[in-house]
């Protein structure tokens, strides 16, 4: 079965690295065809909508979509997007590789982040001169779905448990619907659970990532301490993630546009590759998605390395390095 | 003139840091006169409001309040404190000190939060079976109010300006405002301003926290990121706050009520001790607040050090200590 695959490389590194994970799919014996689409602040200038409907409706009937980034216009893109695909939960891992630099070598932690609730819901209000709101939304339906996924997460692969943070001794009726929900689902699932305040975690992520190892969050909560862990891995520049639905899912590198060293061909695509390795996981090519992990820590360890990385070498020559890693 | 500062040392190691600072502040040729209140889970389980009305009507009337932690019932003891000094700003200063163990000893951030509203202001409902909602209130008021003392901070002190965190991209009305008004009130005091993102900002406070002096912040990203600067520089145990209002103040270490050595006499007062020392400026005794910092500087360098710093110090010895600094 040929498995249509939808890639948007977006704008800045966008460019370059979703390329790169292209030629690095190609050389698989996986049945991918590719199908590119537009999105990002180029089409924006050149008088477009960020987000073109035909681009949406792509993602929306796909098997997969890989994205690369956008720029300014990063949540135009990126939010409906991920409503496209009716994705739920959003997983980040974040882990160090071999030889690279990273402030908390010892973290290893996947988020699984409550991806279309919370303030992302965003209804928003200007009620007077003074007075602005935004309507947070957190429902029993999206809370415990993000569960199930969770108790199938950790017991697909033999953990222990995950970890709820939340702030539920201030958004007592909203983050302690999450909790309980979660909690629930957890219990029924048998699945051991335990919880953090947020801004606990955020203390505790600095001075003892080791302790944990899957965390489960609302929406904000989840985009925060997840970038705070790439943050304590070394930087964005290896982070990958994928945006799950039912049916289908949406893979992107954490990493933005890097416009300071876009168009120079020196993107690190590592990211980019490693969300692939998820998106064929995800469409059950599990052999071939730890084929590219393996590649991408083998090169990551013996080089070449691009700039980011205290390397001199190019995209391409990464991507020509994964290629040869795999074939 | 007398000083009358409130004092509620609350739960836990609460009880023994509030009476270590006391005796601090009791050397110092500062005339204060000191009225003890109730607040906490203690007396919640004795059937009464864990925030009694006689402490909130206290804490409103007083010159200032110094207060040490609360445990389950923390967010219905703080939260109320804050608001009866009509406190709109908490100060939170992350550094590090001399041989003090840190994972980013370069942190040297001053966080100054909104204290009034964003999440906290906690409008929250049940509209249905299956959706709760939390509405999220950000003023014009209360951004220009904060920004306005975000100025004088900056001015006072000689610094270049300060730095806005906010999540405008998602929360485009509240947090839009927010920013928007800052930058507006920065403008015409002539103040630097840059901006971040504050899922970006989680993640270079690991990579460079170097680059932050003054961090202005919606309530809640405040609250994260400040614990998060906390760990970045040896946890929570060295870290003073103030909430500040127009006419008076509440003090508080950023710790907790550490129930693993309550009641052992082994706690480490610095943060109670620094908080005080914030205290004192506020209340305009400039000089007595530095030398309470140097005494602090002193005995962290050349000790007694508490077991939390890797001493074998009872919370007494340190106290004493410091009295001998200030003597
Ligand atoms: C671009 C932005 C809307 C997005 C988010 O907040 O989810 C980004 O920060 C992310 O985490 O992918
Ligand atoms: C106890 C809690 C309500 C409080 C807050 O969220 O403000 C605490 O985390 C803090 O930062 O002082």
């Amino acid at each position: 079965m040929t498995e249509d695959i939808v890639v948007i490389p977006g704008d800045g590194i966008g460019q370059e690295v979703i390329p790169a994970a292209v030629s690095v799919l190609e050389t698989l014996d996986v049945d991918l065809s590719f199908t590119e689409a537009e999105a990002g602040d180029h089409v924006a200038a050149a008088g477009g909508d960020p987000l073109p409907a035909e681009t949406h409706e792509l993602a929306a009937n796909a098997d997969a979509t890989l994205f690369g980034a956008a720029g300014e216009s990063a949540a135009d893109v990126i939010l409906p997007l991920r409503a496209a695909v009716d994705s739920f939960v959003n997983v980040r891992p974040a882990r160090t590789y071999p030889g690279i630099e990273a402030v908390r070598p010892e973290t290893d932690i996947v988020f699984l982040r409550e991806n279309t609730e919370g303030v992302y819901a965003g209804h928003e209000d200007r009620l007077s001169e003074d007075v602005s709101t935004l309507t947070r939304v957190v429902t029993e339906s999206a809370s415990r779905r993000l569960a199930e996924y969770a108790c199938e997460y950790v017991t697909d692969r033999d953990l222990d448990g995950f970890t709820v943070a939340h702030k539920a001794n201030v958004m007592r009726e909203t983050d302690g619907r999450f909790r309980d929900a979660v909690f629930d689902v957890a219990e029924a699932n048998g699945v051991e659970t335990d919880e953090v305040l947020m801004d606990a975690l955020a203390m505790h992520l600095a001075l003892r990532p080791e302790e944990y190892d899957v965390v489960v969050t609302p929406n904000l909560a989840g985009d925060v301490l997840s970038d705070l862990a790439a943050g304590l891995v070394g930087g964005l520049g290896l982070l990958p993630s994928a945006n799950l639905g039912p049916d289908r899912g949406l893979f992107e590198p954490v990493h933005g546009t890097a416009p300071d060293i876009a168009g120079q061909g020196i993107a690190n695509p590592s990211a980019t590759v490693l969300s692939a390795a998820m998106m064929l996981e995800h469409l059950g090519y599990d052999s071939a998605g730890q084929r590219v992990r393996d590649a991408v820590e083998t090169v990551l360890e013996e080089g070449p390395r691009t700039p980011d990385l205290g390397g001199e070498a190019s995209t391409e020559d990464v991507t020509a390095a994964l290629v040869d890693a795999l074939e």
